[in-house]
């Protein structure tokens, strides 16, 4: 645009036809330079995610067994990172069958599906992937082998993450076909995890200790709450990639603003209302059920973020935060240990999450049909059901088989002298902090 | 633009014309989406503020009172969530008088006075009256009851700053009108949340053991400097979107790179100055008064960011970390406990700030007039202190009415047995490091 | 575009052309605007590495010396953020010679390279500075003086870092027109920060009781491995500021996707290889080294990662973290005690990246020439090499000189007394965990 503009009609139509196309590919390219930019800051942050999940899983167990947990959660994001791209992509993007995809291994022809940069898109998608498998470590902390975890995390990554995002989130998959709703992974990466964990644990066996004779569950407490709670802000802060990066452009402003606002009042009110079933059953009002009642309510919302209002995200959150903390009632009550509460956070909210679009969602936001509360009947909440039912059997029964071959072959816990003096000792030959006088305790 | 071009003059003309009409909404809709993307990406940074608040808060205390500091760290970021949405925003941007709107309850029917998407600028605001809450928490530590301080959350949230924020940021707020400059809020964010912390903490008394018979100060030392340090980062770098991104849009570039250059600057010459006061003075370099001495240049430079140059908001910064020394050992002499030192980082640094908007100010970068050192004479420094004592007041009035109301109802402040075991068991059943050794001091 | 558009021809045309031209404006403005707060953002994220820094130094270190590092870390952070304001900036960009720049002193008449807003491609540099800067606190942890390190980071900052950023990324630096490739800074901030760490280490000796009497290195293990681990995500995170960023545009969003992947491989599969290596040299995986491992990768891959595919990418990271082992196990057996592993994580991984540079680079991605394994020859290694060496032994005999006039003025290390009983009480009078029951380990 720099040209001299000639007065005379004819050159001046011209030129300003070429000018537009000038112009065209100008906002083209800023239009795909915006959405790279947005998607690759939302997957700086779902990584940083991965921190978060350490933090909160260290914070909640005990010092012995730290440098183990946080060994797995370096370790299943770095090989996640590697087999999403050697496997998991081409399973869960590339072009194949309605149940996985088959081409793009080692992203070799690989497909790409978004209107950015296939290497942004494949960051942001390895980013849920490492979240999908981290997610388990804290389900199953405290007494599995290292070696075990290892195998576990190449299945997961590899394979069974990929196999339900392609059912949910590849243009082919069956459960996309049917208009099946989960916006950034409520069941994708959250009920994928938290279920795996579920078998898992179960597997494994409750840590030595965690239940009295009776049956009854004794609290194991956790040893540094402050970290843990680090790591619930470092989440909800990297859930603002999560949710609102699924948009995966900036073609609406809205969109996104929706989507923020909805993953903010959803985690915000998971906290009050698991803050205020406790205190109310328990008479005090607990920091780690609060924190967990946060997680919750984001994990819920992740499904729906992109198809409720404020409003409904806010009672999306408030159920969510009751409904961890009866999950982690049940747990105890069913004998099943799970040290973190991966259980009711990813695997029970995965799935309220996932429902709550068929009960509250708006096809004008998107959806394939409206909800149940917007007169849409029960179709949506039909198909809500069907998906993440099926991506929940599934996952229970890829990882139960995974858990099993691992158990007779190499083997998945500790032996019982390495739990009790901790695993940090027994499996890394370290300690997590030199120095302090701590206590033990079985 | 992809359809064909044909070469017949009328055609072409036509053409031309409706291409241009689709390019004007295409830049118009990415510069929308732009700033949306720059605001919500802002708003997420001052969202992690408030981990960075809790770790500093935290790390400032013994550990024994660590849960219940946490715990009032989430709580009031997600009350005041809520509360902004269904009320704070309303008298905040609402329609109404020249003092506080009334109207947008439940953001139904709220206005928008930004030129990005309502929500985006919702979560924006709703990030920074969380801000202002969880100040006040650090000064009113290890002794305010849990349920008082809920209550004073909800007051803070959805009225008092609302009402501060409506004077000044607001267009039709009296202060707005006299042209008052706070760019990113010394006054309407850290002068509300220091002076709330203030009155607070009168009202409360010094914790037991702070002050010796002869009324001298006795230092009671944090239980973990690296948390406190880990916070005072994550307040910086949470000040990237707080201050730059109180632009609330890209329109200007060099704005934005001004204001983050000059953040960055006065934090880091508050450090240095704090330091060498310190070092001269007790002939020691102190890491806490070097972080506050951090802090109190980023609060100090809120206000006058966009309206000043570097060079000026060195200065700026390093008055700040005299400042902050000063106040520090002022309240010790007044008898007043502040323990993370809120007050002088926040209230009087906030004030601060504000005044040098009517020091160093500058028209030229879209103050109403130029400050004193610019030849504009007291006019504008006028506005400035008439603005920040105004709202200091009103906070210090309003405050104190609720904070001596929930005295004189449920109680403010914890008993002698529960403060000297700690408010960890006391107030939540929980301890913060389970199994370390640690010592409890008065 | 809010104009009524009228059916005359000649009008319309005038019409078109002239909203043609406000279009053009826009786009550019956009542009720009789109550029700004990328390298804003990016710019964010590598101050924010300044923390991950701080916590990796921290944990990796005994309990008694914390505060003075993270005391080290705030103030070479400040002091190096306003030492590149007034010296550094005008050396490294300045006009001058190809050895040195010349003006832009305090940023008056500052030359500006980029095509943003100058304050913003300072804050980059400014961070970038700041990061060389802090990368030899580690490597002379436990034993410096606090007033030794503060002349340290003046001279690092104002002068040395910016010799070597003037020959690699001013335009008339001698490396830069040889067409050296250090894309975000292997050589330019890492082995600088780390041949810095490496002089500095030898000139102050090892700590006390590190060696015994037949030379064998003893462990000494690091207080808080999760702390240190929370700084090893928060630099993987503040990495993507560093890599993606130093595009410090979005011209092409493919080229910022390449690099994110690129950094994330890395990364990943170093922290995989170093494990290994350790697993099988001594039968125990251990978290310190697959840390160390990922930093490794991600210094390696700073120079490549535009220039490389993701398969490449993998390879350097893999020999990285092999790299990084090794380079611990000979600093041991040379008798050089680099407490956190600055030399081998930063120096000799900085050189390792920059001559992949040499084996690995594309020219159809930017490069001067193809690397050796592109049939490009020899001559591109040539050139990594030779700027690498020079670079690296230009930093140890600069910082060998100021670090020997420093040690025989006011003195390098503190006395006996204070090493053993800590740096904290010793220097600031305070200390880092009041209240935890500590063994003080010699």
């Amino acid at each position: 645009m720099r040209k001299r503009l000639y007065c005379i009609a004819g050159g001046l139509v011209f030129f300003s036809v070429s000018t537009s196309l000038a112009f065209a590919a100008d906002t083209a390219t800023l239009s795909r330079g915006l959405d790279t930019v947005w998607v690759l800051i939302a997957a700086f942050l779902v990584f940083f995610m991965q921190a978060g999940f350490g933090m909160v899983e260290a914070g909640f167990i005990r010092a012995k067994n730290v440098i183990n947990i946080l060994m797995k959660n370096f370790l299943d994001y770095s090989i996640a990172s590697i087999m999403f791209f050697l496997v998991g992509y081409a399973i869960m993007f590339g072009n194949g069958s309605s149940i996985l995809g088959l081409n793009g291994f080692a992203m070799q022809g690989a497909d790409n599906p978004a209107g950015i940069p296939l290497f942004a898109f494949w960051l942001f998608q390895a980013a849920f992937c490492g979240a999908a498998a981290t997610i388990v470590a804290g389900g199953m902390a405290e007494r599995m082998k290292f070696k075990a975890y290892i195998l576990y995390t190449i299945a997961i990554s590899a394979v069974v993450y990929p196999i339900v995002g392609h059912w949910i989130w590849s243009g082919s998959g069956w459960l996309a076909t049917l208009g099946f709703g989960d916006f950034a992974g409520s069941t994708v990466v959250h009920a994928t995890g938290g279920w795996a964990a579920f078998i898992g644990t179960i597997l494994l066996g409750p840590r030595i200790g965690k239940f009295m004779h009776d049956g009854s569950a004794k609290a194991i407490p956790g040893h540094s709450i402050p970290l843990a709670s680090l790591g619930v802000f470092i989440l909800w802060f990297g859930w603002f990639g999560f949710n609102p990066g699924s948009t995966l452009g900036v073609a609406d402003g809205n969109a996104i603003a929706l989507i923020a606002m909805n993953t903010n009042l959803a985690a915000a009110m998971g906290a009050v209302s698991s803050m205020l079933v406790v205190w109310w059953k328990f008479e005090k009002p607990d920091l780690s059920m609060t924190m967990n009642g946060a997680l919750a309510g984001l994990v819920a919302i992740t499904a729906p973020c992109a198809f409720v209002t404020p409003l409904e995200a806010l009672i999306i959150g408030a159920i969510a935060g009751v409904l961890v903390v009866c999950g982690i009632l049940l747990l105890d009550k069913m004998g099943i240990d799970d040290p973190v509460g991966a259980v009711p956070v990813h695997g029970m909210n995965g799935v309220w999450g996932t429902l709550a679009v068929g009960l509250f969602g708006h096809k004008s936001l998107g959806l394939a049909r409206d909800g149940l509360f917007h007169g849409g009947g029960f179709t949506q909440l039909a198909v809500q059901a069907l998906g993440t039912v099926a991506a929940s059997l599934f996952v229970i029964a890829a990882m139960g088989l995974v858990f099993y071959l691992i158990k007779i072959t190499i083997g998945l816990r500790v032996s019982r002298e390495e739990e009790l003096r901790g695993l940090d000792i027994g499996e890394h030959g370290m300690e997590a902090y030199a120095g302090f006088q701590i206590f033990t305790t079985q």
